[in-house]
């Protein structure tokens, strides 16, 4: 059975994250889950710096969110996130809001990421160093 | 035959747009979106204001971004917005950006919004001001 | 002697926060002294949501930060916000931005904020909750 | 007698500019900056750029802004910038921000700039292009 990575992180909303209807901006949670991914890559030495000095950089290439309720000035969220799995050469995330006081499920989506080398090139396979991180924690290709 | 309204906005991409890779930071393109979105209110009598006058809100329950190709600070863009008639109470649109100078595809997406209520109570049916909207834009309901 | 209100808070430097630079973007401080007032607030009972539910909106009439080394994506911040008492009815604080790793000073500088009612009318006077929230700390007007 | 550098640009506040008192938020005033600089680059030939391709940064060490009235949603601005010649290797603009239905001020600033390398090491004298630049436009120092 495979096993999924997550991590979560909490957060406060941010004067600046809401707007003239007074409640969060819907562009404010592409930067929650950007949060996210720091988050779970700081958990599993999976985070940007560790991957750009492997001489990749991981550029969105498609993210989806869905809203499900709102969240105002002061409201405390938790974001779970967690790695999707398969077999090419692509990082797959899924992200889970909450609000921490109600429990409610706030947001979800998701983001796929593809690798490319430092003049911006994709990368056809997978590098092999991310490769031998999903092997350590364990993580297995079909 | 069903007529297709559209806009265009065009956009040179900021500085505060790019992001340590050198590129536009994906979420930038959340707020190309809107910007498109307002382009397409002014030119169609459907801003935002004009949907608040008429005691509705429109937040966007679920967004949509495919990255194709990547833009630099300075560059120009252009975006072109669809709106898509559905019969419920829902606003979709469609979204395509290009690079002015080469041509390409640089993203593509969706918004769908719903009405509410200043009470941020969803409203089932599709509010009389939207109908009437649609048919003095030659949008048909089915 | 006059007590100083003081309060601290770490944060990291999120990558959207960074430009083409490759540093930080200065527009992002203003979240960062932002943040630090959110903290302040939150430490001495004189939050913004507080101050809204007094009938009073604060918003920040003049801004001023200098910038004296730069933070990269993955930086380590602690910001200082300093309550500066003065007997008008204004807020001021001052901020000191430090990098937790080098302790080197990253920038500093202040705000001034007034009050004003529901109506964005200025408010002249000291508000009772503002002279009663001074009293309670210990800040005494000359 | 001095000739002054001016541009101007006009903008309309965006939705994602306000916030949660339903007026701009003061840190969307450090993008209409930083748009004001872009048009007067753009005009004189002395943007971004241009800059970089002469091996400088020109990072940002101070910035003050004072506000003055607000703006909301929709509300169209105009932005003027001045170039404010100093002998020294720095770059001054002054703003002025006005509303352009009322012509009532609604924020002023300034930002001062210097000359980094590729390496972000400081510059302390002039460098040739940028003296070149002053007497192509005719600001002669002292």
């Amino acid at each position: 059975m495979a096993m999924e990575l997550k991590a979560t992180k909490n957060f406060t909303v941010r004067f600046n994250e809401t707007d003239s209807m007074g409640i969060v901006w819907h562009g404010s949670y592409v930067t929650y889950f950007e949060d996210a991914r720091e988050a779970f890559g700081m958990k599993y030495g999976f985070d940007y710096l560790t991957i750009v000095n492997q001489g990749f950089y991981v550029p969105i290439v498609d993210m989806h969110i869905e809203y499900k309720s709102m969240m105002r000035y002061g409201d405390e969220g938790r974001i779970v996130i967690t790695f999707k799995n398969c077999d090419s050469a692509k990082i797959i995330y899924e992200y889970e809001i909450f609000n921490r006081k109600t429990g409610k499920l706030v947001a979800k989506g998701s983001t796929l990421q593809v690798f490319v080398d430092m003049n911006y090139e994709l990368v056809i396979s997978s590098p092999d160093f991310f490769i031998d991180w999903k092997i350590k924690n364990g993580i297995k290709n079909q």
